[in-house]
């Protein structure tokens, strides 16, 4: 029996990343009853993505211009790039709001298990921004895991014979945080780098 | 600052059941890597159930043809209707592949809560079918809750006239369950055990 419209639609949505089979077919369902709020506009909005939204060839940002919305924003300090792993890293720095420079998206992380090379990552891109301009600040925000670590110190010594600072996020108890509930090398981070 | 294209698709993922902003921000994320093979198909997919899936006039499941695959069935017996709240019901039941009558969707249940009443439901094409064929069995497969029961009475009371034996699942579904919900050996002795 060939797979049906329905079917296929329920297939793709269950690949998603935190759905699986049953979720899927509940979304789907959902969707089909409420076509003319949801199905149809959702339909318009991944037309949308797929026609505007590209790689920002700067920043690796995805956005509907290039060069994206915040490598154009003149009142974004352009000395300051923040290196983030991906994308999603980038909005969470945004929803901050607490940066107001540039950013530079990696697009992954060295890694030995997985076999990324510095070469697939957008490394190249980033030593050029850094020869042609007057950057004076690299911000390393990095996952605090094994692969982030060596990638931050990859990227440090890198450029080190630039002109440039290189800073990383600072570690330690998250706002809001139970010590009770902390692992002990985030305690033990933070014992050492008190203030 | 206006919505950009991505927001709004995040937007949108984010109303889907199970769904929040964050998991939407995954979602979307992920599909805008995978456009090739991941976004453009489900583009396809959309558009397709958007053009072809439409409500069965006879049973109330959901195709792309009309009557549905069911109802046009020949080897399927026309004389036994298993009546069920809604499309997710009909398809766990067709999963259970236990079954091989025809169906009828309610498209909800009574409820005095939510203001529900008979007319809301397709009982009046129900009805037309039992005067109309030679159905000689009705079973309900209603969900084992206050409102499925209540709904099951009413259809009970509604056709107690007519030439047909009305059955109902066997006990044995959890109450409070919903049929969705249920592994395929419970909807399998329910069905076998009806009275």
């Amino acid at each position: 029996m060939p797979e049906t419209e329905i079917d296929t639609l329920i297939r793709l949505f269950s690949r998603l990343p935190g759905f699986g089979r049953r979720s899927a077919r509940r979304a789907v369902l959902y969707l089909i009853k409420k076509k003319e709020t949801q199905l149809i506009p959702l339909a318009g909005a991944i037309q949308n993505v797929i026609d505007h939204v590209q790689t920002c060839p700067i920043c690796g940002n995805l956005d509907s211009q290039a060069p994206c919305r915040i490598c154009r924003d003149e009142r974004r300090d352009e000395n300051l790039i923040c290196v983030v792993q991906d994308v999603a890293d980038l909005w969470a720095i945004e929803r901050s709001a607490a940066f107001r420079g540039r950013y530079h998206v990696l697009g992954g992380l060295l890694s030995a298990i997985e076999g990324t090379g510095p070469e697939e990552l957008r490394l190249p891109v980033l030593e050029q921004r850094l020869h042609q301009s007057g950057v004076t600040e690299l911000i390393l925000a990095l996952p605090a895991t094994v692969d982030g670590q060596t990638t931050g110190h990859y990227i440090t010594e890198r450029f080190k014979e630039l002109p440039v600072k290189i800073s990383s996020l600072a570690q330690g108890i998250p706002i809001g945080g139970e010590l009770d509930y902390l692992d002990d090398g985030t305690i033990q981070t933070a014992l050492k780098s008190r203030r």
